[in-house]
C-alpha cells in the first residue's frame, strides 16, 4: 500500500510542480527572485496537502483540472509558510539543506515567502474559469481563512517562547495545533477537495472534522518522532524541539507533572539559547585569548581579569548535546512521551470514526484507497 | 488647499480604521495578536493610499461604500509591508515610535504581517457582496498582481544590498522603484479606483501612467527628503538611507560618476554596519577590559593582547555619525542631489500631463480637488 501512496503522492507533485513553474518568471531581472521561490518546492518533499486536495475532490467525482489549481495555491502557501517559519525558528536546516536564509539571506528569504502569498493568489483566481462562481468563491473563503487561522496558531506558538511561558496546558497546546498545523495540512485540502467536487454541507462538515483530528494526531507523533533519534547521532538534526524549547506535548507534560524542581531545571536549560552554527565574535575572542593564554602571552592575573569580563557580558550558555540528550530521557523516564502518544491516539481514534463515517461517502477506487492509506499512516504512524 | 487635503486624508482614515477594527478579534486567546496587527495602522498615518482609491472611485461617479473594502484591503497591504520591510531593513523607528520587532520581536512580527495578509482577502471577498462580480474580480487581480510586482521590486532593491552591487543604473533604479513603490502606493489604488467605478479602459490606463509616473517622482524626492537633515542633529533619524546602503538614484549617481577614487570611498564606507542601538557583547567587553586597564588591572602588554584580539575578531567598524555628515555634504557637492532631483522633476512632469490628460474625464467637486491638491504636492514636493 504504502508504494501506491507513495506513487499517488509524486504524481499529484509533478502535476502541482508544473502548475508552480508556469506561474513564474525565469528570466530577466526578476528570475533571480523566482529561482528562490521554486528552491523550496522542488527541495525532496511529499507534498502532502496538493495530494489530500486533488484525492478527496476525485473520489467525490470531480476532476482533477477542477482541483489542480486549489492544490497548487496551497502549496505555495505551504511553503510559504515554511519560509518564514525558518526564519521565525533559527532553523539551519530544511529537507536536508540548507534553510533558505542561509542560501538568500534572512530580508530576501522574508520577501521571496511575500511573493509566494502573493502568487497563490493566481491559481485562486484561475479557478473562476475551471469552476463555476460559486466554488471558486467557497475555494477562495476556505483559503482565505486558513491562512489568517495559521497565522493565529503560530502567534500562540511564538508567544509562548517568547515570554518565556511554560503554563501551556493540553487544551492550550491543542488550541494552539489545531490552528497552526491541523487548518492548513489537512483541513484546508480536505475541505477545499470537497468543495470543488460539490460536496453536501455535511459531507464538508465531515472532512472538516477528518482534517481537525488528524492534524492534532500527525502534529503530536511529529513531536514524538523529533524526539526518536539520539541527539549525539551526527549528521542528523534530533530533538529539534528541545534545541528550539518548542512548546510540545511532552515538554508542557513534563513541565506541569514533574517534581517542582525537576521542571524548573528542564525549563530553565530549554531557555539557554542554542549554540551558533558559526561560531560568534564573543566565542572567536576567548578562544583566541585562551590560546594566547596558553602560549604564555598573558598572565594568570590577566586571563582571569580576562574571564570575569567574558562572564559579565556573556549570556547564559548555550545548550549542550549531552544536555539535551539527558533531558530527552528524563522526559522519557518520567512517561511525559507516553503521555503525548496516548493524547495522539485519542486523537488518532477521532480520526478513524470521522474517517468511517466519510467513507460511505466516497467513490471506491484509487483516490478513496489513496486517502484510506493516508488516514491510517497518520493514525498508525510509529505506534 | 493642504488644510483640505488633510481633512479629506483624515476624514477616509477614519472609514478604513473602522473597517480594520471590525475584521480583527478583540477577545480571547488571538487578541494579542491582532492588538500588534493594529498597531502600525493605529500610529500616526496618512493613510494616503485608502484615500487614493477612495477619491479616484468618487470622482468617477462611484459610492463610497463601494470603494471603501478596497481601500481597507490596500491599507492592509501596505502596512504589512511595512512590517516585513522594517524586519528586512533592520530599521529601529516607524512613525515616530519603536518597530514593531522590536516591540514584539522578529519572529512574532513576522507573523503578523502574514496575518495581515490573510486578513487583507476578507474586504477583497466583501466586494462581492458591494459590487457586481466584474468589478469585484477585477480589483481582486488587480491587487494580487501588485502584490507580487512589490515583492519584485523588494527582491532588486534586497539583492544588490546583500551582493554589493554599486554598479546600478538608472534604468535599473527606475525599474525598481516602480514595482517597489509606485505599484502599491499609486498605481494599485488609483486603478482599483477607477475598477470600481467602472472607469473606461482608457481611463485605467490613464490611471495606471499617471500612478507610475507619481510613484517614481515621490520615491526620489522622499530619498531626497531622506538626505535633508543634519545627522548629527539629536532626536530624529536622518540620512537613514545610508546607514542602511540603500541604493538611491543618489548614492549610486555618486558611484557612477565621481572619480573612482571618492567612489570607492563612499561605497566602501556605505558598505560597513550601522552601529547598533544596543551595544552588543562585543563591544561591551571591550569597555569593560578597557575600564581595568585603565584601573591597572590589566599591564599594557596584557592590553595590547586584548587589542590585537579584538582587531582580528570584530567585523569592519560601524559607520559613524562625522562620516555620513561628510559623505552628505560631499554627494551635495558632486551635484549628485541635483542629478537625482531632475530624475524627480522629469518624472513629476510626466505625472503631470497625465493628469491634464485625465482631469477632462472626473467631476468637478471635493473629489477631483483632493486628487489635484494631491498631485501637486508630489509634483511640487521640495521644489
Amino acid at each position: 500500500m504504502s508504494g501506491n501512496r507513495d506513487r499517488y503522492l509524486s504524481d499529484c507533485r509533478e502535476l502541482v510542480l508544473g502548475e508552480i513553474q508556469s506561474l513564474v518568471t525565469h528570466e530577466g531581472p526578476d528570475a533571480a527572485l523566482y529561482r528562490a521561490v521554486l528552491d523550496y518546492p522542488l527541495r525532496d518533499a511529499k507534498a502532502l496537502r496538493p495530494a489530500l486536495c486533488i484525492a478527496t475532490a476525485r473520489a467525490l467525482g470531480g476532476m482533477v483540472e477542477e482541483a489542480l489549481p486549489t492544490a497548487t495555491a496551497l502549496e505555495l502557501f505551504h511553503n510559504a509558510f515554511l519560509i518564514h517559519d525558518d526564519v521565525e525558528d533559527a532553523s539551519e536546516e530544511r529537507r536536508g539543506s540548507a534553510t533558505l536564509q542561509r542560501v538568500v539571506g534572512e530580508a530576501q528569504a522574508i520577501n521571496v515567502g511575500d511573493a509566494m502569498l502573493a502568487l497563490a493568489l493566481q491559481p485562486l483566481l484561475q479557478n473562476l474559469e475551471v469552476l463555476d462562481l460559486g466554488r471558486a468563491l467557497n475555494v477562495l473563503d476556505e483559503v482565505a481563512f486558513m491562512a489568517r487561522t495559521s497565522a493565529e496558531g503560530q502567534a500562540l506558538e511564538l508567544a509562548w517562547i517568547r515570554e518565556g511561558r511554560w503554563d501551556v496546558s493540553e487544551d492550550d497546546y491543542v488550541r494552539m495545533v489545531r490552528k497552526k498545523t491541523a487548518a492548513y495540512t489537512f483541513v484546508a485540502p480536505l475541505v477545499t477537495g470537497g468543495l470543488v467536487a460539490r460536496a453536501a454541507p455535511e459531507g464538508i462538515e465531515g472532512l472538516r472534522q477528518l482534517g481537525d483530528a488528524l492534524g492534532v494526531a500527525f502534529q503530536i507523533r511529529d513531536d514524538l518522532l523529533n524526539l526518536a533519534g539520539d541527539p549525539r547521532a551526527v549528521g542528523k538534526e534530533t530533538c529539534g524541539d528541545l534545541w528550539e524549547a518548542k512548546r510540545t506535548l511532552v515538554v508542557t507534560h513534563f513541565a506541569r507533572t514533574a517534581e517542582p524542581e525537576a521542571a524548573r531545571a528542564a525549563t530553565a536549560l530549554l531557555d539557554r539559547p542554542r549554540p551558533e552554527r558559526e561560531a560568534r565574535p564573543l566565542e572567536q575572542l576567548r578562544r583566541q585569548l585562551a590560546a594566547r593564554y596558553a602560549q604564555g602571552a598573558l598572565d594568570a592575573a590577566a586571563w582571569a581579569e580576562v574571564e570575569a569580563a567574558f562572564e559579565a557580558v556573556a549570556g547564559p550558555a548555550p545548550k549542550t548535546t549531552r544536555e539535551v540528550a539527558a533531558l530527552r530521557e528524563e522526559l522519557e523516564a518520567h512517561g511525559s512521551l507516553r503521555a503525548a502518544r496516548d493524547v495522539a491516539d485519542c486523537w488518532a481514534r477521532r480520526a478513524e470514526g470521522a474517517w468511517n463515517e466519510l467513507e460511505g461517502r466516497l467513490a471506491a477506487g484509487v483516490h478513496t484507497d489513496f486517502l484510506a492509506s493516508l488516514v491510517s499512516y497518520v493514525v498508525e504512524r510509529d505506534r
